[in-house]
């Protein structure tokens, strides 16, 4: 560990893509429907678009198009756009109530639970993520996450990576930027924890979006950490 | 289990008293900086005078008279007034700061634990203290209670028994306040929950004010269970 980390107390989790594989687990979701339903349909293309739709949702809150809404409520909203665009037309409110919830039943990546129980030893391991904290504690019940502290953008009412999230977050567990490590496995979040003087670790998930998918390169990461897992960033960390 | 509370998912409990001894806590804290110090008072006075000046301070930022604080700060602002008023002169900012944090330092009943760690089989376990995020987590911490997620009246920015606490978490656990049972040993907790049609849980802890103390009395409680401590209370819910 080089000696500057000497001052992380916490260590705030990005939590979809970084902790659990939520494409293989949506994926999964909905072929379960599709099964019960009879719907047969491109379940991975149904997946990443749904995924895609959540970042140009938070850009129409962030333009002040429409009101604050958590995350299970942007799901939804490009749920029932996808839904049409995909010509499903056969599901009551209850079902399309249980569908968007598959994004509180993401599978972990098989190192998370126990990197973050090693982890857990030392310092404050918490979520800081997009998901509302209903979301996050639903996620963690059914994964076994084990989690000190929930945190989330919407204690801010603010999305990563606006700043508001992570100072926030500093604010709350009354620490200093320096005494937070942001753990992620994506470049702009830790750009901006960086950028407020919190500590940054990637955690490098080539199958986030998949076998194809792409994610950001790691040459040239300008973090304090490159991990290849969160047991390697445990290894790293020294615990 | 009586019927009526089939549905509840989360149980929020008060930390203070409920779930940790904060008098005998309190006590070791202060005798043990008065041996380092070599100060001699009356610690179990002190400890009684501190949580007492606490109530007050709340109703100051009710009144509007100073603005909002956190229990870091409020403990803080009745420490200054004690140590003036039992005539402790010797100690410096930091030590000041470590005896703050007595209150982060508190030994949990003997039964919480275990209990906690049944009822979190079945139910989301959360806090819902009107101490602040920090306390809470620095408190699971060194004492090991196994919290699903940290709510807090900072989170609403009122202190219990406002309504705006156990709104703003029924808000962020996303369910009906049915569907939360608010466990305390604290009447005035109880009464607020239950106005606002939370399920009402009362932990008898005869102890919490020490041996001479006194507690509310458990006749004519009008609340969903009578528990003996949180044990009981797993029992009573047939965890």
């Amino acid at each position: 560990m080089t000696n500057n980390l000497s001052t992380v107390k916490a260590l705030t989790f990005d939590v979809f893509g970084t902790v659990v594989d939520w494409r293989s687990s949506v994926i999964r979701e909905c072929a379960e429907l599709g099964r019960r339903e009879g719907i047969i349909a491109d379940w991975a293309s149904f997946a990443d678009k749904w995924r895609g739709g959540y970042a140009p949702a938070m850009d129409q809150v962030r333009r002040g198009e429409i009101p604050w809404k958590s995350i299970d409520e942007l799901h939804r909203m490009v749920l029932e756009r996808l839904l049409e665009e995909f010509n499903i037309t056969e599901l009551i409110e209850d079902e399309k109530v249980h569908l968007n919830k598959a994004w509180h039943r993401l599978t972990p990546w098989p190192d998370s639970v126990e990197g973050l129980l090693r982890l857990k030893e030392k310092y404050i391991v918490a979520t800081l993520s997009n998901g509302n904290i209903s979301l996050l504690v639903n996620m963690a019940k059914y994964s076994g996450l084990p989690w000190d502290c929930i945190l989330s953008s919407e204690l801010a009412k603010h999305y990563k990576p606006d700043k508001e999230v992570y100072l926030t977050a500093a604010s709350l567990l009354d620490l200093d930027p320096e005494q937070i490590m942001m753990c992620a496995a994506h470049r702009d979040d830790l750009e901006a924890a960086s950028a407020l003087g919190l500590k940054t670790a990637y955690i490098s998930r080539p199958l986030e979006f998949g076998p194809e998918g792409k994610t950001d390169e790691i040459e040239d990461m300008p973090f304090d950490i490159i991990a290849q897992d969160i047991l390697d960033l445990a290894q790293k960390l020294g615990v």
